[in-house]
């Protein structure tokens, strides 16, 4: 069930030490979560106010700047965070953007991001699709016999 | 991470066979969802709209006359369904209510629960407490390093 650290892509790494992160600042995520055709958050988090907070995980220069969507990102969330590893160069980060400095165990806020609030429809909708999707992985995960079974 | 069918307890055999009707019919549920102290759904289900269902599983007779506090669903769902296996006597069960005949491996929904619409502000907080719970336990299956770290 769980995948151990050595079988994980670079971004999983630490899209994991960040999640735990986030756990432990009393948000609860979603890895890989789409939001719409070919976009996907690599983590979506939701406090306990309903705010939503976008992760996404660099592992080197190249992987961020072959990303031509990130900006994409923004109008899917209260706070847009960058999670990054301790060699990466942040001084190509964009202002107006959170940060974490991850690795596969942890994860450090260095940097807030600002709030640009979510209109009441999306969030309504978005807080909706989470759910569905979380509930969804969870039940696959605790009966393995619903992939007979279902869509 | 999936429990044997025999190693559940007669309530739990039937949940698993309604969640996965209800993922049937096109809705993703959270068992044993708290709502309030001392009260938890056995499943609470979303379907695509946000419509809200609570499911109460129920092995035996004696299972549901000990039960005094069923009503107390009501105000927690926009429709509100017994679970129950073949041999029990469905003559006991209230009006208005819904029901599934269920075993482990599945169930067949009997009579449609009414629609009794939740409060827009319940059904935001429930759909944000069902969101969180179920990204909660998918993150402490997929990452058991969580458990040392958080609450």
């Amino acid at each position: 069930m769980s995948t151990p650290l050595s079988d994980l892509q670079p971004g999983q790494v630490l899209a994991r030490g960040v999640a735990r992160a986030l756990c432990e600042l009393g948000l609860d995520c979603v890895p890989e979560m789409p939001l719409r055709p070919r976009l996907r958050a690599d983590l979506m988090a939701l406090d306990r106010k309903g705010e939503i907070w976008i992760v996404e995980c660099k592992s080197s220069r190249t992987d961020f700047t072959s990303d031509r969507k990130w900006g994409g990102y923004l109008e899917w969330c209260d706070r847009y965070f960058w999670a990054v590893d301790d060699a990466f160069p942040t001084e190509l980060l964009p202002e107006g953007t959170g940060l974490f400095i991850a690795d596969g165990y942890g994860a450090e806020m260095i940097r807030e991001a600002p709030l640009d609030k979510l209109a009441p429809t999306r969030r309504k909708a978005l807080t909706l699709d989470f759910a569905r999707a979380a509930a969804r992985r969870l039940q696959r995960l605790t009966d393995p016999g619903l992939d007979g079974l279902a869509p």
